[in-house]
């Protein structure tokens, strides 16, 4: 039991106040963890751009004063009640949606969408009370995504953390709670490349290098990398692309070109930046007979994918995924094995190391289109 | 060898002279099988709707005269050149797509759409030579997707042909040479079920109630039937469709009936008729995190499938498939199989039989929407 549990926490988190303004950083109070959630000392975080974009809150709903942050990693400090599988001194990552272990979805192999924690992006507060567990000055700080990771302690679900093995580096494990996880499980999970085969990667962010580390690791052929940005292409070497394709070269249809390249098609793709019109190229690139189109991007709200019926017909098949189909509790801490064995390569994804002190840096680099990950140091 | 072999066989054979004008039986000529081709006697033959459609011509290209006719039963009378895999006296089916054996999709375990023998329904001649097998007086006659099964004899290439038990009665067998094997596959090998899941058929014509069998055979619990016409739902309940679905009798879409039936949606579904709205609402009825829907209806040449890429996101398969995934030479003896150890039920398709000479028959029952397979006897 640590000499803090039951007891309010002051510690400092970075609060966005406005929507678009530099994050502030604060002395905040958080509270106990009620029932089923648990209290999370964060080491390390780093900045998805889904944090990015909420903080904007262009389109989305405006909530401030809120704390973002949701890819990191961090040790528990104390539990509710009811909490039986983690205890103080745990090594975890949160994860922005969880495993209830209890629902249909949890109960089914097939789903990671757990009805119980599923994402939310609108909601603020703890499930269990509808409030949140952060403030300042008694003024209510929103939570998001029910990890809000720009803080030194937390309070989250027990559902949305997954405990790792506890000799894994925090700083470079903490990005397997979101975006890396989504690019690896989408190859690794629902693409399935064989060896030999040939894939195409819409979008050379972290997202789709990580989907490219995946085609790596199944032992692909060829990676084609598809960017409007050819600067990538060096990067994106590293990470095992072969070749690359910039739309803007060419007068036709992005998927002519690949399938040109590819005597009728690549065996599997995966669409990596939510754009509509990259998610129709990159079904109709796949190979009639056994092609895979992978969607992962998060498109937007009115976007509409359309295509021929007979390109479907002709056996292609499109799936989604949402975190790379994997349960964020059963599977994650496999996902660290991986790296712990060698087999999965983190550290080329750290561009950037910035301290809590300097978060919006980090904001700066990612606005900036530069660099893949920036690991923000909590204690420094 | 057989008496004929090498020998020009006259016989009779239904002639479609012009379109959407009653065949005629006529006495024709057909020439010894080619390198690479065989010459069957066909005993068995059954209307499938795609004979009608090319027969009426209406917005195909119309080839005439032809001798339509593809789901049937025979024996090899001989063989050409080069056929070292069949020989007189085995019994067969005729298939309207082939398996080269050679191709890249032939090689592939995934894919049936060899690039050789693929359904073409403009071709009305053998590929080797471009030329007819068939003639009347000199004139030369077009064939039907390689099988022109209307006829006493007719030659098709090796690679359309599945060399099956010949304990078999393809009486009933013939069948599977087109639509029920179209559907059946269509469930055992693409959407493939679990035990007790929960399957929804789009269309209930011969195509869709053996796509509902194979979701018999599977063990679905529920087989939710939809279909315009109220009356199928009674044949429909002998194919182990356990509810009805009738569009017309609800103001809100199909998926939103069915998700409500449904606690969010079936496990699988499988749409049969080709009506775009109809592929559409397929895809948004199965279940997010693990619904897979499969399209087997052949759409119109201007349609589109239209959905919010959010539906796929969310962990929902889309697939095609083409002749039910089924590779012809190498997997259709073992559905024969099925048939022969009582595990598939064919029988119930059989509505109608009819003689060679009355041949149009078949033609105005399936024009006027009765039964679902008409056999025609070859020797009768």
């Amino acid at each position: 039991m640590s000499a803090t549990a039951g007891q309010v926490i002051r510690c400092k988190a970075a609060v966005a106040w406005e929507a678009g303004k530099p994050l502030v950083i604060e002395e905040v109070e958080v509270e106990p963890p009620q029932k089923m959630e648990v209290r999370l000392k964060i080491l390390f975080t780093s900045l998805c751009h889904t944090d990015v974009c909420f903080w904007e809150a262009k389109g989305q709903t405006a909530l401030f004063p809120r704390i973002y942050g949701h890819e990191a990693g961090g040790i528990v400090e104390s539990v509710g009640e009811g909490v039986t599988d983690l205890q103080p001194g745990d090594h975890v990552l949160p994860v922005f949606t969880g495993e209830c272990k209890e629902c249909h979805h949890c109960k089914s192999s097939e789903s990671n969408m757990c009805s119980l924690l599923r994402i939310n992006t609108d909601r603020g507060v703890m499930i269990s009370d509808g409030k949140t567990r952060f403030s300042k000055n008694g003024q209510p700080i929103y939570h998001f995504l029910g990890t809000s990771t720009f803080s030194e302690y937390t309070v989250t679900h027990v559902g949305c953390v997954a405990k790792i093995n506890p000799a894994a580096p925090l700083d470079k494990v903490c990005l397997l709670s979101c975006g890396i996880a989504t690019g690896l499980g989408a190859t690794l999970n629902v693409a399935k490349p064989t060896k030999g085969s040939t894939v195409a990667i819409f979008g050379l962010g972290a997202v789709g290098l990580a989907a490219a580390e995946g085609a790596r690791i199944s032992g692909a052929s060829r990676i084609i990398g598809v960017d409007l940005n050819a600067n990538r292409f060096n990067e994106a070497k590293k990470f095992g692309v072969t070749e690359f394709v910039n739309p803007k070269d060419y007068d036709k249809p992005v998927q002519q070109v690949i399938a040109e390249m590819t005597d009728g098609g690549v065996d599997r793709s995966l669409e990596c930046t939510g754009n509509v019109n990259l998610m129709i190229s990159a079904f109709e690139c796949v190979h009639d007979g056994w092609g895979v189109a992978v969607l992962v991007g998060v498109p937007n709200k009115d976007d509409a994918f359309k295509t021929h019926p007979i390109n479907l017909l002709n056996e292609r098949t499109l799936k989604g995924t949402f975190f790379g189909n994997y349960k964020p509790r059963s599977d994650i801490p496999s996902v660290v094995e991986k790296y712990m064995n060698k087999e999965l390569e983190l550290d080329k994804f750290i561009t950037h190391q910035v301290s809590f002190s300097e978060i919006n840096k980090a904001f700066d680099l990612m606005l900036g289109g530069q660099g893949l990950r920036c690991i923000i140091h909590m204690e420094n």
